[in-house]
């Protein structure tokens, strides 16, 4: 485990403050001396003792991160990027994964505070004045990430809304005038949050309603269907895409289930987007592997832990929580619609 | 931050030795008086103090994880079971990512020993005496995993040599006569630790000579080329794959190689498999979607998340090294050879 401060005193025959000068990098000692000093650290590989200097300031310099899976792509994404950002701000990363029970992510945060993390990056399916009172009983800071809670925990996201209202838009431009709307966590609305997947089916409901002043004959004039259970593939399977006037636009709320969906289309001799067009949302980077493309909405996941960190750390440092401002987004033209 | 045990005794009007009983299970305690204790200390959130606890076991419950980086697919999938199978096992996991510099898992194997984890699960790129002294020096557990160290540490893995040497012969059995092997690591071949990429290139190497006498003619009957480098796409580009003799099998000794190439062959207007062929390894889970389908090795990533934390938990808890049997896998047909 390395030589200690004093060990390296006794060796280059000075005292403990000198040592501590020259690795700290304060004043009061010769440069000849400090150099003599670092050699000596480096060669007995020295190592700060970390916890005792944290503690010193009341810290562990540990940051929780609370996410669903990492099977996810976008959470594998953006737990890489917390990660380095936050070994690059000095904190190390505990890491705990919810698969979506909200019983189990209450326990991840129990544990997090009880090993006195510092702060914690948090993906919720929890919500509601409860859980508020919860997470403020827990008295560390939180910036949440994916699923918005209240203003008062700082949010990291773009405005979900806004990109599928713009990403429809284009379906519209297209010429779509059938939709399909998949959104499986639909069928925990109310029971669990699902903000982000709640303000990617406003976003699209408005553009469809805006879209159908534009076009003009109202609504009516739009079929949509909404699927929004578990088996989403059964459901979708039983519905006649064939049917009624013009194609189908399929509007996935993830790319996770745009790629379920292509899949199965083209496992049942449906060509995308010839038969039936076919949109995601995340632009994940394993897209660039499947064809055709899928056209999708793109935003930076690396940027999202990034921010995360720096808002978390900055709260955690400066003791109070900081604005972050929504992220940009933007649509990715594919062959899929 | 919950109730103590102290305030869950007055509310019950029990002493604090009852109520250690009954939170902990143990006799010499009234069936009725537990379940009081246990109601109020449902209702209050009693939170037992794992630190406190962990410390007078002189354990921290933490366990440190060295990857790569989590873009890697597998490595997602195995942070995802380690993370898992930890938790449930009690221990929280440190997740530390090197981005493949050596000395930056030099500083994470620090800091995690720094910050007290109980054990580590490690993916090298070092190796190495040198190395190995320094890992010693650590007084920790260490269950390594993808790169082997030696016979200190337990290794959790597969027979890459094996595997890779039965996937070649199916190619063989095909009819393949010329092969480009592909594996970037290669380069760094002396450098840093490629244990797993190296014991695939020598299986890769087996399946030829024992291919040569099978069909006999020797080795000259086979064409191949190696492309060790990181650009390997622009060195496969200046291959001619069409010239020679018969069709040609592209062997990545990683999907995420074979990915990268089957998205070049085809952005060139080469199809696969009828103008050449392209096998992986590793069977990462994002290959259902695409088409057609890589042939490649499958094993399991789960699993070796698990066996991974199981084998550091039992080395923790009983104080000695286990020994780790090498894990399954198999041949996947696929379309793309």
């Amino acid at each position: 485990m390395g030589i200690t401060i004093k060990q390296i005193a006794e060796l280059c025959g000075v005292s403990i403050g000198t040592v501590d000068r020259a690795l700290n990098d304060r004043p009061g000692i010769s440069e000849k001396t400090k150099r003599r000093i670092l050699e000596v650290a480096r060669e007995h590989q020295y190592r700060p003792d970390l916890t005792a200097r944290s503690l010193a300031r009341g810290r562990t310099m540990t940051i929780g991160v609370v996410l669903f899976d990492l099977y996810n792509r976008s959470f594998a994404q953006l737990a890489n990027a917390i990660e380095r950002r936050s070994r690059e701000r000095g904190y190390i990363v505990h890491l705990t994964l919810t698969g979506k029970d909200p019983e189990m992510e209450k326990n991840c945060l129990r544990q997090l505070v009880q090993r006195k993390a510092d702060g914690i990056i948090l993906c919720s399916v929890n919500e509601g004045a409860r859980f508020e009172e919860e997470l403020r009983g827990l008295l560390t800071p939180i910036v949440t990430v994916c699923n918005r809670i209240s203003d008062r925990w700082p949010y990291v996201g773009i405005d979900d809304r806004g990109a599928m209202k713009e990403a429809v838009g284009q379906l519209l431009r297209k010429g779509y005038r059938r939709f399909v709307y998949v959104c499986p966590p639909l069928a925990d609305r109310g029971r669990v949050n699902i903000h982000t997947q709640e303000q990617r089916w406003i976003g699209f409901r408005e553009a469809l309603e805006d879209g159908a002043d534009a076009v003009s004959g109202g609504q009516g004039k739009f079929e949509t269907a909404v699927i929004a259970q578990r088996d989403y593939l059964d459901a979708l399977r039983r519905l006649d895409l064939a049917a009624g006037t013009g194609k189908t636009a399929i509007v996935c709320s993830c790319d996770a289930y745009a790629l379920e969906v292509m899949h199965d289309c083209r496992s049942r001799g449906l060509r995308v987007p010839e038969d039936v067009g076919i949109m995601g949302f995340d632009n994940i980077d394993m897209l660039k592997y499947v064809s055709p493309r899928l056209s999708t909405v793109h935003y930076d996941m690396e940027e999202f832990g990034t921010r995360a960190a720096d808002s978390l750390i900055a709260w955690i440092e400066r003791g109070e929580a900081p604005s972050v401002p929504s992220l940009a987004y933007r649509w990715i033209e594919g062959e899929s619609v």
